[in-house]
C-alpha cells in the first residue's frame, strides 16, 4: 500500500486525486438551473502566504491604525498548492512546492499539472484545460484579466492560452488576440512588439490584430483614466515587462484598486455578467527578491483592490469574490535569530523597491558609495563594515547586491527568508458571496476553479473537451534541419494507434484501422502500407521520433504544427 | 492620530484594543440563560504555525496515505498572536511577537498582557485573570488540563495559576493544589518534589497536599491504563521534566492521545459537564531546537489527540470543541536556497530526536564519531567535511552540536528555519460544535476564551473579580536583608492612595483618608501620623521602596506576602 501510493506520487497522480475534505459543492449544487451568482472576480496574492498577509496587517496597524485588512473581513479557509509530480533534468520533482503555473492551472481550470505548465495536463502529450475565464466566454459574459505583472507571466496566462512552457510568452500574447477576453489591463508590452521596436516578438507587432477585433489600446493611468467605461474591449499597457513596484510609481502608473475599478466599471455593463482576474503579481517578485518594505507595499496595493472589489459586490449582490493566493514566496518568517521582535518602526522607511535600489547598488564603486545609497533609501546611517562589504559582494545568488542589500535590511527589520524560491506553506483563502459556502475549510487550489464554476453555472468540462478537439500539446524536438519531430510511442497513444515493436527484424510497426507504418531501427527507413516514403525517423536516446506526416496518415487527420505555441492543430478528430 | 497611536502602542494598550473584525459573539449570545455546548475542549498546538500543518499533512499523506489531518476537517479561521508592548532591560519591546505565557493568557482568559505573564495584567501592579477553567471550577464544572510539556509550562500554568513570570514554575505548582483541577496529566514532576529528591523545591513536597484533596497519583503509561474512569481527580506524571519526544518514548510514556482518551473519561462523568486544556507542548520544543523530524512526530502526535477529541465531540453532541496554536515557532519555511522542492522521502528517517542526538554529538570526539551517529540516526552516510566540521563546531547559540545538526539535516530536507525563537505569523483555528460559528474568519487569540465562555454561560468577569479580590501582583524588590519591597507610586495608585512630594522639604506624603505617611527623601527615614517608624524606606533608580506596613497602615488592610507565589494576599479589600 505503502508503495503503491509512492508510485502514483511518482507518477505524478496520487496527490490530483485528493477529494477536499470538507467541499459543500455537491449539497450546494442542487439547483444546476439557477446560478448562485451572475459575476464572479478572482483576486490572486501571487506569493501571499500567511506570514505575508500577517505583515501587510502589522503595518496597517502600526502605520495606518487600522487593526485589519479589507481582506480580513472575509477569510473562509485554507488551501493547499501542490503540484503534480514531474520531471526536471530526468529527475523526478515532488511537486510539493508549486510554480506560479501549475498553482494557477489548479485554480482557473481545476486541474493539477506539472510546475511550468500553462493550462495544459501533466502528459507527454498534452492536452488543453479551459479556464473558468474561458468557460464563461462560451456562455457569453464579459471577461477581464488585470496583473501588476507582465499581462503574459504565468499566473494570468493560465485564464486565456495554453502552452507547455510558461516561458513562452509570445504566444500566450497571440493566444490572447483568440480569447475573446474583453479587458486586458497590464505590464508587459514588450510581448506585443517586434525587437525592431523594442519588443520581444520576431514575427510582428500584435496590436493592430487587437484593435482589428475592436480594443481600444491605452497606455498608462491617465489614458486609462480617460477611458468613458462605455469601452467593450480594452487592452491597456501599464509596463513595458512587469509594472513598477507600488515604491517605484510615477504618476502614471496606475494602483491595482484603480486597474480593478476601471476593469470592474466596463465589465459590469455586460447583461449576461462578467468573470475577471485580478493578480498582484508583484508581492511574488518583491519576495523573490527578499525586498521586505517593498512587499509589503505590493500586499497593501493589493488589499486596496480588493476593498474595490468587495465594495462592487456589496453593492452589486449578484457577484461572488474570491481571493487566494498561488504559493507562498521567500520563505518569510516575521521574526529570525532567535529574537522575539520585529523592528516594524522601520519597515516604512524604504522610498524605493531594492529593484531600484540594486541597480544603484550595482553602479557603486567604493564603501562610501554603498553608504550613501542605503542611508538615501532607508535612513541607515550606521552600516557596519560588514554590511557594507556583504552588499559589495552580494549574496551568492542572481540577486547579487540587490539581494546583499536586502540580507541586510532584513537582518535589521528582524525578519527571515529561507532563499529565493517558493514554499509549500497552504495558502488563505477569503471569499464573499454565494461562493464563500463552497470554498470554507481547508480545500484544494483546484476547488477555486470548480466553485467558480459551480455557483456561475459554468461547464468547464464542456469548455475544455471544445478546446481538446482543437489543440494537443505534444513533447516534441526539433532537429539538426529544423523540423519538427514527435514522440512515437506517446503520439500513438495519444492518438489511438497501435504500436509494436519486432525485435527479430528491428522494426517498429504503427497501426490505425486500415493504415500501417514501419519504422526500420537500424536505417531509420519508414515505410507506409508497404511503401517507403521519404518521412524523417530518429532515434534519440532511446525514444523514436517521427515527422507529422507518419501520424496524419495513421489517423487520417490533417494535423498542423503550429510553430509559436508549440501545439497540434487538430481539424478532423475522430474521423 | 499616528503619534497618540504610536504612543499607545509603546503604553502597551492599542493592539489589545482591537475589535475582532468578523466576531459574531453578539449575535450568537442572545439566548444567555441556555448554553450551547456543556462541555467544553480547547487543544493547543505549542508553536503549530501554517508550515508547521502544512507539513504534518505532507507527512500522512506521503506516509500513511493520509490526504489530510484531522484537524483539517474542521478549519475555521485564523487568529492573530501579538503580546501586549512593555519592557525588556529599559526597552519597549513592541509585543508583536508572544511568548507562551502571553498568548496563553490571551486565549485562556481573553485578556492581552506581556510576554512572560501567566494570567496576570500588563502593570505594574499586576491584577489576575481568571481562566476559562477557573470560571468553570466556579460552576462546578468538572476540569482538566493535559500537556506533553511540564504541566506547570506557561500553556498549562495559564490556566490555573498566576504568577508574574512564567519561569516561577514551583509557584505555579503550589497554585494548583488550590486550584480545583480534576485532571492534571503531564510532565514536570520535579516542579512537586524537593531538591533532595531530585526535584526542584526548596519548599516541601506537594504530592500529600493534592493526595490529601483526592487526588489519584499515576505515573507512567501502565498507571493510567489502570485507572477505572470511576477516579474524580487525578494527577499524572509522565516525566521528570517534558514527556519524551514521541519520537524517543518508550513503552511506558502514553501518546497525547492516550492521554486525552483517560482525561474524558473521567470528565464527563461529571453531570454538570467539563471543560479541559490539551497542550501538545512539545511541537514548539522541536521548533525551538530546529528538529524537523521530531517536529513533525509531535505535530502528528497532536492530530491523534484531535481526532480522540472530536469523535468523542461528536458521539456526545454536547461538546465544543477549539483548537489553536499560541505561535508559531522557528520560522519554519517549506523550501530552501532556492529550490522548489522537499525531500519528503527523508522525513521519516530520523530515529530520535535531536534532544537525544545532540547528547550523543556532545559527546563525540572524532570526525568518524559524528559519522556514526548522523548515519545512525538519519541513516545518512555521505555528510561531508564541511557538514561534519559544522556539527562539531556547533551553530553558534544555546543549541551548539544539537543545532549544528539540525542545521545540516534541515538543509538536505531542504526546509528552513529563520532562528531558534517564535515568529508573528497568524495562526491557525480550529473547531467544532456551537463554539465553530463565534470563532469563524480572522479572529484574535482573545476571541478563543470569549467564545468558550460564551458557549457555555460562564462568566469570566465575575471569575476574574473574585481572584482580584484576593490577590495583587506587584513588581517588587529585595533588599539586602532580604526584605520585601513596593514601588510607592505604582503600589499606591493600585490602592488608592494619594502620593505628593514636596520639592522644598524634599518629602514624599501617601495620604488615604485620615493616614498620613511622609518619607524624606534624603534620610529615608518614615513618619507615620507624625510618629516615627522603624519601616524600610529605599531609593533604587529614582523609584522609592517601602514595605508592606506602610501600605497596610495607609489602606487599613492586612496584606500578606506570598513569597512563594510573589504576590500579595488581600483580606480586607474596600474597608
Amino acid at each position: 500500500m505503502k508503495k503503491w501510493v509512492k508510485g502514483l506520487l511518482v507518477s505524478g497522480l496520487a496527490l490530483s486525486l485528493i477529494p477536499a475534505v470538507n467541499q459543500t459543492a455537491d449539497s450546494v449544487g442542487a439547483q444546476e438551473n439557477t446560478p448562485a451568482s451572475k459575476n464572479l472576480i478572482v483576486l490572486i496574492g501571487d506569493g501571499m502566504g500567511p506570514a505575508q498577509v500577517t505583515a501587510g496587517r502589522m503595518y496597517q496597524h502600526y502605520f495606518h491604525q487600522k487593526p485589519y485588512l479589507a481582506l480580513d473581513e472575509i477569510f473562509v479557509g485554507n488551501s493547499t498548492t501542490f503540484a503534480d509530480a514531474s520531471e526536471s533534468g530526468g529527475n523526478t520533482v515532488s511537486g510539493l512546492v508549486t510554480d506560479s503555473a501549475s498553482s494557477g492551472t489548479a485554480f482557473a481550470t481545476g486541474n493539477k499539472t506539472y510546475n511550468g505548465a500553462i493550462s495544459v495536463s501533466n502528459e507527454e502529450v498534452a492536452k488543453p484545460y479551459a479556464s473558468i475565464i474561458e468557460a464563461a466566454e462560451e456562455e457569453g459574459k464579459a471577461t477581464g484579466i488585470v496583473s501588476t505583472a507582465r499581462i503574459t507571466h504565468a499566473t494570468p496566462a493560465v485564464y486565456a492560452s495554453h502552452v507547455r512552457s510558461r516561458g513562452n510568452e509570445n504566444a500566450i500574447a497571440a493566444q490572447y488576440a483568440d480569447s475573446g477576453v474583453d479587458v486586458l489591463f497590464g505590464g508587459g508590452e514588450r510581448q506585443f512588439k517586434t525587437s525592431e521596436e523594442g519588443g520581444k516578438r520576431s514575427d510582428k507587432n500584435l496590436i493592430p490584430e487587437f484593435e482589428s477585433k475592436g480594443y481600444e489600446i491605452v497606455r498608462g493611468r491617465s489614458e486609462l483614466m480617460a477611458l468613458e467605461g462605455s469601452e467593450e474591449k480594452v487592452l491597456g499597457f501599464f509596463g513595458h515587462s512587469h509594472m513598477d513596484y507600488t515604491l517605484d510609481r510615477d504618476a502614471d502608473v496606475p494602483s491595482l484598486a484603480e486597474l480593478t475599478d476601471t476593469a470592474i466599471d466596463i465589465l459590469s455593463r455586460d447583461e449576461d455578467g462578467f468573470v475577471m482576474m485580478i493578480e498582484a503579481g508583484r508581492i511574488d517578485h518583491a519576495g523573490h527578491a527578499n525586498d521586505f518594505p517593498g512587499m509589503v507595499q505590493e500586499m497593501l496595493d493589493f488589499d486596496a483592490a480588493v476593498k474595490v472589489a468587495l465594495d462592487f459586490a456589496k453593492e452589486d449582490g449578484e457577484t461572488s469574490v474570491v481571493i487566494t493566493a498561488d504559493h507562498e514566496t521567500g520563505g518569510l518568517s516575521l521574526s529570525r535569530d532567535n529574537i522575539y521582535e520585529l523592528n516594524i518602526a522601520m519597515w516604512d522607511d524604504a522610498r524605493q523597491s531594492s529593484e531600484v535600489v540594486g541597480k544603484a547598488l550595482n553602479g557603486a564603486e567604493t564603501a562610501a558609495d554603498i553608504r550613501k545609497i542605503v542611508a538615501d533609501n532607508m535612513g541607515i546611517t550606521d552600516l557596519s563594515n560588514v554590511e557594507v562589504q556583504f552588499i559589495m559582494d552580494g549574496d551568492g545568488t542572481s540577486y547579487g547586491r540587490e539581494g546583499g542589500y536586502n540580507a541586510v535590511i532584513s537582518k535589521r527589520l528582524l525578519v527571515g527568508w529561507s532563499g529565493h524560491g517558493h514554499s509549500g506553506v497552504d495558502v488563505g483563502v477569503w471569499a464573499y458571496g454565494p461562493i464563500a459556502d463552497l470554498v470554507r475549510g481547508q480545500i484544494d487550489n483546484t476547488d477555486i476553479a470548480k466553485s467558480g464554476a459551480e455557483v456561475l453555472g459554468l461547464d468547464l468540462d464542456a469548455a475544455t473537451r471544445k478546446l481538446q478537439q482543437k489543440y494537443m500539446y505534444p513533447k516534441f524536438k526539433m532537429n539538426r534541419t529544423n523540423e519538427v519531430l514527435y514522440p512515437a510511442r506517446a503520439l500513438a497513444e495519444a492518438l489511438d494507434i497501435e504500436l509494436g515493436f519486432d525485435a527479430e527484424e528491428k522494426t517498429v510497426s504503427l497501426m490505425k484501422e486500415d493504415q500501417m507504418l514501419r519504422v526500420e531501427i537500424e536505417t531509420l527507413q519508414v515505410g507506409a502500407n508497404e511503401q517507403r516514403e521519404a518521412w524523417t525517423a530518429e532515434l534519440d536516446r532511446g525514444t523514436l521520433y517521427l515527422s507529422i506526416e507518419a501520424f496524419n496518415l495513421l489517423s487520417g487527420m490533417e494535423m498542423k504544427w503550429d510553430a509559436l505555441s508549440e501545439r497540434l492543430l487538430i481539424d478532423a478528430v475522430g474521423e
